[in-house]
């Protein structure tokens, strides 16, 4: 299942589109010493997954960098297979695409369920807290082992965003343009629906304080926490349009006076086995120690924490940014996005700002990926 | 704890009004028949808790009914004194109020936490399905056993104000007029929240099927459920206000390495140590059981269901209504309430709708009670 984000659990992307989309080279990186933290804690040698599409040419200045959001994977040509279409964003003849899994994933990248040398026993819920710029200084190592000095576009949604952003403050000589779709530091809705997330998890009767054992992990807690996420993915209206107040499509009465359940619980509505299903999907495919480590990495990033002015925080960025808002996301709110980019632009960095006119809520970066790429066009 | 609500947990209302306001008289009243029920099923002679205020005059025509929401009582004067203010909607010198606890509560009128008379146990997951229909039917009872056959007015928000609409169809001789605040059949997004509510629960380790035993309730289930609930209450502008990004004000820290709880945890931001004290107030005050029944009376209500047209659903009515949408609420959209407002005029109804202008999401109508008071004048 790897691969799959939360455009394919919830919309379901073209399985030929996928097909078409090998990566070049899918390996791992080993960074040759210690990851220092933000945090001051240390990641003993850790490893980057990566997939590559497309050639790097002699001149080594065709890289692009697409940085996954949540629960994506390295394999950008599964989740965002549009963005290689024909004339689109990114081509497949001309650019050398790479895209690293996360650290704190479950993905290939160094996470909770690796192994920590300096112990010999899994991180589990003793892994670090690794901030979105713990991510790029790694990253920058696997870039340098390929030689590439030079990117002409980083681009990503959501904790992609983050990194995209963070790539240009980071290492302004090496970022052309940066792109970033549908984020902003999180507000405080989006801090109150990460932590019912977390406590979904933690709720869990298998959650063993995050030492669960692997053939028992808090599959009902993993799932309320999707579904919680599910509904911050996707708009009120969206929703409207499709589920309404229709009985579950599998035949169960709302109204029924009791079932199996109890009497207290009764059949649901279409909704309710729409997140049920999206629930089940993900249990299968995520690890809960990686979605805790990456929601904490989501909600500590803030470029502006500490500093005392825009300057300060986005002075040093060269690249040309491209902020995109969508107009039904709830999560990052367009009017976020928008602000966000205004107060970037005021340290004199060029920043213009797009907005995606669709229903889809912050999903729509991939579940509109032809609406996307005509705005980036 | 008994009576509190929304209003009080979220934003505290005066203890000075509340003290002002002491109900004339609160008692029970036990139906003296089975209640039979929409669903088919029966619930056995039930009683319904209720308080009243004021004095009923000698013509029997000075009466009011109150329906609360959710998790509220039968002591309206505790949850909503400015309702009674000098001027207001109410008056303790004219008006005679009567306020019922809903069955399924745990507040007094029959619910999951009641001896069934027919097997002289505790109902608990077997308390069956009572619709709205079902409190109203029942609360008509009562209301003919005062003599009652005049309401001057019928107010309730959010399921309060599902009563008060239901008031005017079921009963049309009775009800003069019905202010419907908040409120329209729920939405998609409504039920998706409700399921999740209802998962938070049922996950709990301590859930037990609803055969929890009272010394242990699933109170971590109970709290995310709450939490779940505020989320949909309040809104996105209000939180940002009030709590923004700012660490918890116990002293928390967000970008800690690590804590007693677990790297992969850290440190509370400020909204989340809101959600938990909200949470932790909540499951001294309420039962698991009654908060999924509530839930289901909810879920299921729609006046419109099986019905062919307008017409057949609100033809009926004879009330004057008056439809109240708030701006900033995304639990029950204005923009949902002011068009159940048209879809009911369109039946010949007099239905007028006003909107209140508030950033306090669902709960203004708890939350901001003078500024309702003055759109209701």
């Amino acid at each position: 299942m790897r691969g799959m984000t939360e455009a394919q659990t919830a919309t379901g992307t073209s399985p030929a589109a996928s097909r078409l989309l090998e990566p070049t080279y899918e390996g791992d990186f080993v960074l040759d010493h210690d990851l220092l933290l933000d945090s001051g804690q240390c990641l003993t040698t850790p490893t980057l997954h990566y997939a590559v599409y497309g050639r790097l040419n002699a001149a080594r200045d065709n890289a692009v960098l697409v940085c996954h959001a949540l629960t994506g994977s390295a394999l950008v040509g599964s989740w965002w297979p549009e963005i290689f279409g024909p004339g689109a964003v990114l081509s497949l003849e001309h650019d050398f695409v790479i895209c690293i899994n996360l650290l704190g994933s479950c993905y290939g990248s160094t996470g909770p369920g690796s192994v920590n040398p300096a112990t010999g026993k899994i991180y589990g819920p003793e892994f670090p807290l690794v901030s979105i710029r713990d991510n790029v200084r790694a990253q920058a190592q696997l870039l340098d082992s390929l030689g590439i000095r030079r990117l002409r576009l980083v681009l990503g949604g959501s904790i992609g965003g983050m990194q995209a952003l963070e790539w240009a403050i980071h290492d302004p000589q090496r970022v052309q343009r940066s792109v970033i779709i549908g984020v902003a530091p999180l507000s405080a809705m989006g801090l109150a629906l990460n932590h019912l997330q977390r406590q979904a998890i933690q709720n869990d009767p298998d959650w063993a304080g995050g030492n669960y054992l692997p053939q028992r992990p808090p599959r009902l807690g993993l799932s309320l926490a999707r579904q919680i996420g599910m509904l911050s993915y996707k708009s009120a209206p969206l929703f409207e349009e499709r589920f309404a107040r229709k009985p579950n499509r599998n035949g169960e009465d709302p109204w029924e006076p009791n079932d199996h359940r109890g009497a207290l619980i009764g059949g649901r509505f279409d909704i309710a086995g729409y997140l049920d299903h999206q629930g089940q999907r993900f249990i299968d495919r995520f690890d809960a120690n990686s979605y805790l480590a990456i929601l904490r990495s989501m909600d500590t990033w803030d470029p502006m924490r500490g500093k005392d002015s825009p300057e300060e925080a986005f002075g040093r960025i060269r690249a040309q940014l491209s902020f995109v808002g969508i107009s039904s996301d709830w999560l990052f709110t367009a009017e976020s996005v928008r602000d966000f980019a205004a107060i970037i632009r005021s340290a004199g960095v060029k920043a213009d700002y797009r907005e995606m006119n669709s229903a889809h809520g912050h999903d729509a970066f991939l579940a509109e990926q032809v609406e996307l790429v005509r705005l980036l066009q």
